[in-house]
């Protein structure tokens, strides 16, 4: 997984110097920070929504690709920031005590 | 960063057959998924108001904690749901066309 | 004030047996409950960052308009679910003691 | 309903000068707007989910309470900026042009 955010990082500071038009992350960057975090809000809607009814049909599609919006839209709302994945995915290690977690979980693999 | 979501992952899973009252996401399951999307949409908010400060002072560790917040609740929605971190990773992964995007990146490194 | 909600709401409900594309309401009638409060949410998202522009600008012009938008979409919603916004209003009433507050309120017309 | 909201607007402008822990909106006051904001966000979300619980149960209770909680939060952000609940009301009447919703009320009658 460590590849990807990565190439997605990269991907999102490339589109940061792309014509406005070239692509829907230059589009979003053109159009500025409320733009972004409004797309933040309603990924996170349509996510909530999703997830109210994956619960009742047991299926999980809907909300997997929504979840993925929500992440997508804050790393643009980073990138937009100066800030690249990576800081996410440290402060959740960082909180989360990441070696303590991988040690428990080779003890008892899944 | 692979390993951190992996490592997160197994722990949202260990904790699904933890007592209600032996950590947070324990208790999260325990309240039901109405009140961990509730999380969902109240990090989100924070992530937002953090974002539009961050755009002011500079500064953006809040940020970055808040969106972390942000991924580690909609993480236990989706445990709660059945689905792992690694349905996320994929789904970004599928859209972004990553494996374009590592060679792109490896022609281009930054 | 009282007027005008009461209007509203009844325009609200005579929507509801009206062509979906005749209006933006009756649409959104016709999108379903979903579409109605992914609208809330995005509504709801402006209105806290056009508060926090507010707050810098001390321009209050965009966060009446969002605000505005909230309580609309709000109110299409509850009318999809068939409700009036006499019920929103009798429960702001009813927890705000309002017996106190309409005493004062006959005392002092508008 | 008109009465209501008013005397809201005027309790809403007396809390502002009472000690921060005379009462729930003084005390709100005193965090600051981004506490507002985030309990706007915070009740928004759980009207959404009241919305989609009250789509499958028929049960609309939770979800009026929980859209006068929307309102009510909003209307502590404005009065934080400065604004009264009538700007809202106001906004709505200008954008439906409620002198024809009510003329149009009056000849179709409820």
């Amino acid at each position: 997984m460590s590849d990807i955010l990565t190439a997605l990082g990269d991907m999102l500071e490339q589109r940061k110097s792309a014509a406005p038009d070239s692509s829907y992350v230059a589009s979003l960057y053109h159009k500025g920070l409320n733009k972004i975090l409004e797309k933040v809000g309603e990924e996170t809607t349509e996510a909530i929504i999703a997830a109210k009814d994956a619960e009742r049909s047991g299926n999980n599609d809907e909300v997997i690709y929504e979840v993925a919006d929500v992440w997508f839209h804050t790393l643009v709302a980073l990138a937009q920031l100066g800030e690249r994945p990576e800081a996410v995915v440290n402060e959740l290690a960082r909180r989360f005590d990441v070696s303590g977690l991988e040690e428990k979980a080779s003890r008892t693999p899944k």
